[in-house]
């Protein structure tokens, strides 16, 4: 298999790992319930695949569930579970009746029941049931992010104005037990981050949203107004939560499968968070540094990079990442530089990410694409698919984020580029 | 010690081992001359010390040498040598005349002579003997920055229009040896670009330097066209070159004083070339991932990064590199980011480079520093200013670029920040 190939495997391997089904899976695997009833709550643009793998996994122990997802992200009838689709990233009508049937569920609970919760990226605005008027929720959120409030500030004020965010779900569930497993897209994984944590304990305080109020001068109804100095839960006595399918777990299957094709992996870091170009020239600064090394290596870094768009081209970050890497690493012998995004969209585009190896800026410049160009003008995409550069998988059906990985073949199975 | 006592101390060790007299003694520790007669030829910034250092390592037995280094930069006589101050960046009568005397030294060599050739940064300028007129080199150079011409093309022409350059120095030296100690300023160490290698042989060829010629279209004499036809030597028998105090040098030294302080170090790459402050993000990123770690960690990244200065504020690469590290490791428990100039000048300021720790950004905070602002304002030095976090070295007499350094203090040495 040449560099290229062993790519395409270890984003194979890395992704599957990171599925919903196979996250949930893993999460279940082992599990024990004890003899009360299990129900479900999924949330999410993951919710029906959760849902759907919760229930093969507990084969007709699921008394009954409540799924709400995406427009058009179901895929048919999951037994005793009721399916909603509703509005994402704005909540809707829909995502209010979602969230309040799963209330009504969770309300109906005894103390030998399990909760099953299922949350994934976009959970914040599937799974929502203001306490306020749905328009005033969706003015405070327009003001806040209006007058430039971050998104902790934006969370603080809304798990208050929501009857699930905030630990308030897993409160409502009492006294059952409620078993989350979080499919997270949110770098570090801070629990209560995650859809604003409708089962993990709230971190924010009162004094915190009264004070943003303040800050940014935010009008409230008087409802809204006493809804902020109410306290969110800061202990939950009846709850676990397991994260799944983070950008970890990717860059660790990722690694695997590295090890698996003999090389030694390096995980820098899970919580990559810089420019992108210039990520890949830091990755090929790493490679050319280890070119004497006498294993193979491979350095993993996970995360999510930005692109400031100055050009009208076509690309996304892991595109960019890895063409800024094709001009670092141009001239090594055996060495690649690779990187994906999970949910297999990079940017506005049909490729999952790009690959580069050693000989990619000679045989652009032979096609007549100047590297330099192609970063000025944002048009990764391009100048990639000239070489052959692509790494298409399709929509995934998961985001967790994207790895990068540099690899540098040595020893018996060295190979020319 | 603290983690800023630490980094004080780290960047001391490993700049001391990269100073022109240290290097010249490692280079010289145990090296055989056989019987013949000893002369010396320096040139660069380091000249004087190099030379210097050579006179006190091989006591007496040097018969008489050449030093050339930049105005104000002879520290008074040493024994046997005649010493020229020059012209840099910008060579002058000075250089010329300087290079002439050494070129003299070379003709009288016989078998037995060896020739020991002192190079640091700024030669390319010191050790000059153009084959044109001075001033039709200075015009063919001007000409060439003017359209665009990058290092290598530039240096293509320039070989074969001096006298000394592109290996021509050793061919004036034969029968004789040369051993040359080279003090590295670039990244990699590519022999033949150090001040257009001398006493190397030369990769580039005749067929190259007229293809340049023609591609900026130049405006040359005909002497100057018939030069660009003559080779260079490419292949040099009596030749033996040592790099000395290079980047890397710098790196294994700061990974060896981490060693002594019980970190493991983790030389990430001694060429780092991307933008400065997302060189500082990255290794942010790098440290979030790492503090679950049980052992005490370093990780290292030499090189020279870029800014691009868009801002009015002070600053330099090394200050800016930590202020946006500063950024990524807020909150982080012992843990810190340093980066330095090995020259002791980071920027425009008197600072080498700076420090910050995991509460660096929550101090300026409270003394009304905003990182982002000062980010934008390319306002580095103020801001690590008013939390003490500039490391000063004074300037330090060698300059071989730049260390970072992420420190992670863990296990029985656990301290809060």
């Amino acid at each position: 298999m040449n560099l290229r190939g062993e790519a395409e495997r270890i984003v194979k391997e890395a992704i599957r790992q990171v599925l919903p089904d196979e996250a949930v899976f893993r999460a279940l695997a082992g599990k024990k319930f004890g003899s009360g009833r299990i129900f479900v709550a999924a949330a999410g643009k993951a919710g029906w695949q959760m849902a759907h793998a919760a229930s093969e996994a507990l084969k007709g122990r699921i008394e009954r569930g409540i799924v709400v997802t995406k427009y058009h992200h179901a895929r048919g009838e999951i037994p005793r579970m009721r399916c909603f689709e509703a509005g994402h990233p704005v909540p809707d009508d829909n995502s209010f009746a979602a969230t309040e049937a799963a209330m009504e569920l969770a309300f109906g609970l005894e103390k030998e029941d399990t909760l099953l919760f299922l949350l994934s990226g976009g959970g914040s605005a599937l799974f929502e049931k203001p306490l306020v008027s749905g328009k005033e929720l969706a003015g405070i959120t327009e003001e806040l992010l209006t007058c430039g409030a971050d998104i902790v500030e934006i969370n603080t004020i809304r798990k208050r104005l929501s009857a699930v965010k905030g630990g308030k779900f897993a409160r409502l569930c009492e006294p059952a037990r409620v078993y989350s497993i979080l499919l997270s897209d949110i770098l570090g994984d801070p629990l209560d981050m995650i859809a604003s944590g409708p089962t993990v304990p709230d971190s924010s305080t009162c004094r915190q949203a009264c004070a943003i109020a303040e800050k940014y001068c935010l009008r409230l109804s008087p409802e809204a107004e006493a809804l902020l100095r109410l306290e969110t839960p800061k202990t939950l006595e009846n709850t676990e939560t397991v994260v799944m399918g983070s950008v970890k777990d990717l860059c660790l299957a990722a690694a695997e499968s590295c090890k698996r094709l003999g090389y030694e992996p390096v995980l820098l870091t899970d919580q990559l968070c810089c420019e992108a170009r210039e990520a890949g020239s830091f990755l090929a600064s790493v490679a050319k540094s280890h070119q004497d090394s006498e294993k193979s290596l491979a350095f993993l870094a996970g995360g999510e990079t930005v692109v400031h768009v100055t050009g009208k081209g076509l690309g996304g970050r892991n595109q960019e990442l890895v063409l800024a890497a094709a001009e670092g690493i141009a001239g090594l012998r055996s060495t690649a530089v690779f990187s994906v995004g999970s949910d297999g969209t990079d940017g506005p585009t049909d490729a999952a990410g790009g690959f580069a190896d050693g000989g990619t800026k000679a045989r652009l410049a032979e096609s007549g694409v100047d590297i330099y160009k192609a970063l000025r003008d944002n048009d990764a995409y391009h100048a990639l698919d000239a070489d052959g550069g692509l790494i298409k998988t399709g929509p995934t059906g998961t985001n967790v984020n994207d790895v990068s990985v540099l690899l540098i073949r040595r020893g018996e199975n060295k190979r020319s580029v």
